[in-house]
């Protein structure tokens, strides 16, 4: 029992009297998870690929059985937690949280690959553990401020992306009558103009696909006008989150000398 | 009259003892609105449109019928609401309402269609039905919210619209003067030019279009300079309206003195 | 004196007895600006300039013709106003104000083109009277404060301006440097990246210009992002201006009760 | 000690009796700061470096004895200046500053060449030069307000930094696999699909890269939409960090009850 305390205090919290033992556990997992996603991202490259193809296969076998070793230290003491601290009924929601089936994600295709064929994109899965660094590091004031933020303005930043949709239906829907008998190649289906209205709206442009008849190009200065807006909606959401969270933090609420409200 | 007033309860409102009953009702509508724009998408890409074209006609028909059928009872039931109440000129309110339009909009081409040749172009008049969705959905504060902002500082964003099309007009003008000689076919007239200075300034940038003279890249750069200042200001312009709107729900709203209401 | 008196009315402000006269006067004013702007840059269209060459020519007479006589009324009438009293050195200092510069341009460029070769460029001189619009439409308020807004933050603004110039002068040369051997012909010199540099910090990407070496991609990459920088920077500047003034019109100084400060 | 003490006035601060020296000094150096970005960037120009190559290389020579001196001059008097009092400490301390560093590197690149093979990527080094004009200027207010600003929020930014590596490290990753096989050639690997993904987020665009596959597509507009938020948030970090700095500014500092200073 108390060793399973001592882990849980090393793994999971920073409290206590093993900080120095948590620290290097928690650089070593930074260290692993990052190795990892390099090394994810460099084993595409067909230059190291075979190179090192045995340096990568040897760190990849090292990280799954490090990660299965974690994934079971982290089932096995979360009823220390008090939001888990039924042995059965607590695991199996600790299980089912985002957290731990991130984490399982991480392990899982190598098992499943061992039977099955390669599965090359199930891979990249284990790359979203890079959000577990947030957890530990000392930006987590701050993420936990953007989280904030963005959890409060949910719902206006949903609705700005529907609406988004919605004006990308219909402006690609009427480019596409406009445009289509004028180039069937290119604007050949409303789905295929909606390839242009997204990124003539979010102004990325790239260029295989742009109107070339006057009343397109009308349309098209439209668009490029409407996804100003598209960028002025969320960012004023976001900025009057900002705001408020820092006016409620920082703001004294006493005066400290007569202690009257202010 | 006691139906009439069950029906209004039902489709116009959420409120009441049918509460239940105007849930359905306004599910069902969604799903035969999003449905209808994902046909409208679908049926113009050829694999589908040949493969499902029996199902596209009868889902299109369904969908007519159960349009008209709704659009008479909501011009039947509209006396219900006080706003509209006298049998006609209530009726004729409602009807040149700009809800009770697009509802007409999207059944109307059909019936055209009948007599006349295919009008595809206003077969997408009936994506704008997509709008009734905001009414009805959880979304509607906020929806309310950010419509309020961009009414409110309606004039502050109009003026920047007319100043992005001085400063289009302007831009592009110079710009004529400068590439035309070097590039007569790309740049063959100021309103050509302008979309290549609507695209520059809103940073799209299809490349199709773009200046090669050094005096004109000097132009394309300034362009882009200004294209930022133009993101920058209606950003700011909506940024104050929520900040405003936040400022003033919050705002405490009695005399800290005399502790009398505000 | 009357007479010149009544003509200020008329003229300069929308004030006194003469406001039916003034009204009719600013929007004959407007309308030929707003003609003569669609005139400019439809002369340009191959296809109108030789249809309709007589027409283009007879409405830019007439159109010099008319803003001669403001011109030169205006002159004459602005000693009127108590800023140009005095009848020689008033007169002088409105004829070297920034708004009698530029209905000046209007007109110039015609006279001279009478002896010269004809002279395009200045043609366009003309657009700038556009500007004279913002002070009589009904958008002046918004007008005043977004121009009050961007003069307070003048100084923040101007270094963000010379902060981005710095930056493409650096972000330019190091660019040079790296894809110089690689791509000769398009990155052959400092001033030709910069080209480049200017459409990637903002984010325009026309795409006849871009790297192709590792560094020179990641270059691009860092590139990228500064430039998202650079949106907020001016942004933050313009939102926080915005917000100042808003403040200060809106919040109540006194409790409208027992009359104390708030 | 006198001339010491005379000489540090004179280039350090711009206070004393030396004021008009001082400005003499500090328009003399910002001059030649300047020239020597036009001299860098222009000789690049084929056209311009064989034509001036004399008057370059002259101008170059004459400027690194200027700062020569000026690097010397800066750390003899640097004593004067109670941070860095110590004979010795105090200079190494300075020599070690980051605005000694610029210096020295602005310098160094020349004695180095004497010796060795041509270096130019070393010459833009003297670029960086550049900042030191932000101490001196008129804009210097402004310029600390903005260091504030981004010192303050540096942790939000930082982190806002990493969640956009850390967002193109996985939307690479999956649109490697998604368009590797159907384009082998563009989207080679996954660092080579990391240019497509920050020029997609970035929203710039260049067109040299883009998916073609309709899964493909459908994740390049999901990156158009998440390079929208990648500029809103920054924004509204910056926003939120002048509003406060704004607010600190402006704030009552009484108590409005007791009339203390808060």
């Amino acid at each position: 029992m108390n060793l399973r305390r001592t882990i849980y205090r090393v793994i999971e919290t920073s409290a206590g009297k093993r900080r120095g033992l948590s620290l290097v556990f928690n650089i070593t997992l930074i260290t692993i998870i990052t190795l990892n996603a390099i090394a994810i991202v460099m084993h595409t490259v067909p230059a190291y690929s075979q190179k090192y193809d045995r340096l990568f296969y040897d760190f990849e076998l090292f990280s799954v059985i490090f990660f299965t070793i974690e994934y079971a230290l982290r089932v096995w003491i979360c009823v220390e937690n008090e939001r888990y601290s039924h042995w059965f009924y607590g695991r199996l929601r600790y299980v089912l949280s985002a957290s731990a089936i991130i984490d399982l994600l991480a392990i899982l295709p190598f098992y499943v690959s061992l039977f099955a064929t390669d599965l090359a994109i199930v891979r990249i899965l284990r790359l979203f553990r890079i959000f577990r660094l947030f957890r530990i590091s000392k930006y987590s004031h701050a993420y936990r401020l953007i989280l904030n933020v963005v959890r409060e303005k949910k719902e206006e930043l949903v609705l700005s992306l529907i609406m988004v949709i919605f004006m990308l239906i219909i402006i690609s829907s009427v480019m596409y009558y406009v445009e289509h008998p004028a180039q069937p190649q290119a604007f050949s289906s409303i789905p295929a103009t909606m390839w242009w209205g997204i990124n003539a709206m979010a102004t990325v442009g790239y260029g295989d696909i742009h109107p070339i008849t006057p009343l397109g190009k009308v349309l098209g200065g439209i668009s490029a006008i409407l996804g100003i807006a598209l960028f002025a909606l969320p960012t004023g959401i976001l900025v009057s989150g900002f705001t408020e969270h820092i006016r409620y933090q920082k703001a004294p609420r006493r005066c400290p000398h007569c202690g009257q409200e202010l």
